[in-house]
């Protein structure tokens, strides 16, 4: 009997044979302990733990192989753990099986300075990654916000506040090496910047969740740190006004770095927690990457293009501590949020629509999010169509909660009906399969189960995440 | 039987009774005479042609449907036409069958300038979009030297001169409609520029040369036309001088639009086709897209970088006509080599590797060729690494092609072993499926042909091209 195969939340217990090899392979890094299971069970979702059956600790991709070729072998499910910053649901261990944790595999294995390209295991996180190479002139840009390890972004195709000027992880990916569902290694690409050679194997994983292999090793494209960085902040009228005065910035061609809108209740969340006094109105919130004399032409550029959307408080921030004052401010919105009503906790999502629909689909969310009487803020990266809300509910309050899920639905659904996507950044998930469905159609879904059946025929990578069997 | 799975160049007639049941289907629209199969059966690339049993002319997606069905029912290979431009033997009928010609689905679906896409029909062209959509301010940056299809560049990942700013077509396409080898339509994702939302199903097709499904529809990124243009060139001692001068440009951040690297042989080319008179050196052609200013100041810094390197003859060009004629002698460069042997053909082959490897895989590379007494020029798209080796050949002296093959052969490999990939830009097709291989090992291909199998299980899509069966 195949347990994932039987429908949601089959849980069998592990063969005790199974655990007596795992004991014999891993020893002290096998864990059995409940709380180690329940720290596993969990992500960043407003999800209750499902912990699995068991964690090990793996530190080298033959360790990831010896684990995945067990799992095949007694078909137990095995569900990659990075740094546990998930947003959908991603490690809950639906069906039970092995948690494998992925964070002591953190050696960075290989600067390439001049080819602008770094290969790291996939437990290193991105800021351990930005340390490590910060003498040498480049940076990696992509920041999700959570310091996240580079194998789970890679694994959820994971972006960020700097997208719109250097692409998400799907770009920033050049190869991998991917312990597959019967327990090969396979290397997907090289450290070539492009390729013609064969199937993007790499993109295939890039996005898979975990569900059709396990990345071990990422290869990602670095970047010149930029001569000058400089933000910019201003207010508007309206969210309508904050969208049609960024349309016209990138129609217009400025290089922006980052662009990301809050609404007046992000504002409102932001100046309690970090003591800021911004008007509580929709603010736009830039950054520019380039020359001393470019990131100087592109503030002046924007603060043409707002001025005609009306907007106000325009304010440059050159200086390092101003700037990393208002980007802190940003960063942090999501716990100022939460302490807006405490004790509560955030039901996060996401979607992403082409940036024409982005003011209007905003803009009926809100309206939805209010008509519901939710405490409640939307953040996005808005140079890519991105937004996220977030909504305070009361964790034991099922009424708060169906709320809650209700405007996620409908803003998903409002998504999609605009030619948009039911996620831009967080995944799919547990969360998100249905809306997968929606998005993609059966026809289209059928090829995805196409794929995931034939990299994964007994359906043990992390199963009931992306696609149902 | 089936006539693909059976090993190579196994023919088999069409049956009759398809035969008919396609003349009913496609009226005038379906042809079987010599001259037409000739002609699709052969690419730019040296092959001998292998035509197809016939050729359908295609006018929508239902039609490809309709005939992806057929060649299901009656187990005939199917293979894509767009523009009959690939360079590795992509559209030969190995295995006969019929060829769907895709040029006449060349309507624009829909140009979405607010939000920078612009969805076409699989047979528009590059050229023709952008005619399209000049007056929108906005342009489509992907120039593979031929006036390719959009299909067909999604179908071949294909890049050009401009990638190392704007990346290939993996990078800029959004989403594409494709008939699924059981023919079934499927949409492989939407308009938002960015979306984590499941398998990565527009990068599977994108690169798929017609193998796992056929491209119906594209759906693109438009850029902002740039302010200014401008372009710049210089001549060095040696091409490691070019080489170390690129590396420099590009770890100083300049966000260079395009840097060409020919070699003396292709300067020698231009110079007699194009009436130019630049020392016979190695040279690097740039491009420039920024504001007035911006440009000004990418070409101050890169004058002062390639001084470093020994560069002479320095010339910034900003008059559009001064551009346009350094830029059309670069794309000339094909044709003016082949005018340096009258009645030779040129075998083109290309690779990639890391910048750093750059100039020592160019440098042996040409040793090669001079060692085998070849007429020859390299040149590159230097920026990502990719460099293009264009080697005349007697087409009746089977001595000469064995010693231009046995030249990319070692190329290729010289390529891979630096952890670069078999191809670029070209795509593998017919010709460097024995390289895929090489270059990617057993097991990743293994992986690759799973995918194969669960997307086309028959193997009618395009059969014998990328893996074998």
């Amino acid at each position: 009997m195949n347990r994932m195969t039987e429908g949601a939340n089959v849980r069998l217990p592990l063969p005790p044979a199974m655990l007596v090899r795992l004991g014999e392979l891993f020893g002290e890094r096998l864990s059995t302990i409940s709380a180690m299971r329940e720290h596993h069970g969990r992500d960043a979702s407003s999800y209750d733990p499902m912990p699995p059956d068991a964690v090990v600790f793996a530190e080298s991709t033959e360790d990831v192989v010896a684990l995945v070729r067990l799992c095949n072998e007694y078909q137990v499910p095995l569900i990659p753990f990075g740094s546990g910053t998930s947003l959908e649901g991603h490690v809950l261990a639906l069906h039970g099986g092995i948690s494998v944790d992925l964070s002591r595999m953190n050696r960075m294995l290989a600067i390439h300075a001049e080819d602008l390209t770094a290969t790291v295991q996939t437990g290193v996180t991105r800021k351990q990654l930005n340390h490590e190479i910060k003498d040498s002139g480049l940076f990696f840009p992509i920041d999700p916000g959570a310091d996240a390890s580079i194998g789970g972004m890679a694994a959820t195709r994971a972006s960020g506040t700097n997208a719109v000027r250097y692409g998400s992880m799907r770009e920033n990916t050049l190869a991998l090496t991917v312990a597959t569902a019967d327990g090969r290694i396979i290397k997907t690409g090289t450290r070539a910047r492009k390729s013609s050679a064969g199937y993007d194997l790499t993109r295939i994983f890039v996005g898979s969740e975990g569900t059709l292999g396990i990345i071990t090793e990422v290869t990602v494209k670095l970047y010149a740190q930029p001569e000058a960085i400089s933000a910019a902040v201003c207010s508007f009228q309206t969210i309508g006004d904050a969208v049609n005065a960024l349309i016209q910035t990138i129609q217009l061609g400025v290089p922006v770095a980052g662009v990301e809108l809050l609404d007046e209740n992000g504002v409102r969340a932001i100046n309690a927690h970090s003591k800021l006094t911004l008007p509580e109105q929709p603010l736009l919130l830039f950054e520019f990457h380039g020359s001393e004399h470019g990131v100087k032409e592109q503030a002046q550029t924007v603060q043409e293009v707002v001025a005609e959307h009306r907007a106000t408080g325009f304010e440059w921030a050159t200086r390092p501590e101003d700037r990393s004052r208002l980007w802190a401010a940003r960063h942090d919105a999501y716990f100022a949020l939460l302490q807006l009503r405490p004790g509560s906790r955030a039901i996060s999502t996401d979607c992403c629509v082409p940036i024409s629909r982005l003011a209007e689909c905003i803009l009926d969310t809100k309206a939805d999010c209010e008509a519901n009487g939710l405490v409640y803020s939307i953040i996005g990266h808005v140079g890519d169509g991105n937004f996220h809300t977030q909504m305070l509910v009361d964790p034991n309050s099922e009424a708060d909660i169906a709320r809650a899920e209700g405007v996620n639905a409908r803003m998903v659904s409002r998504a999609i009906a605009m030619d948009g996507t039911c996620t831009g950044e967080h995944g799919v998930g547990l969360h998100k399969i249905d809306f997968l469905i929606e998005e993609h159609g059966d026809e289209a879904i059928a090829t995805m189960r196409a794929l995931k059946h034939a990299f994964d025929p007994k359906n043990i990578m992390n199963p009931g995440k992306i696609i149902r069997w």
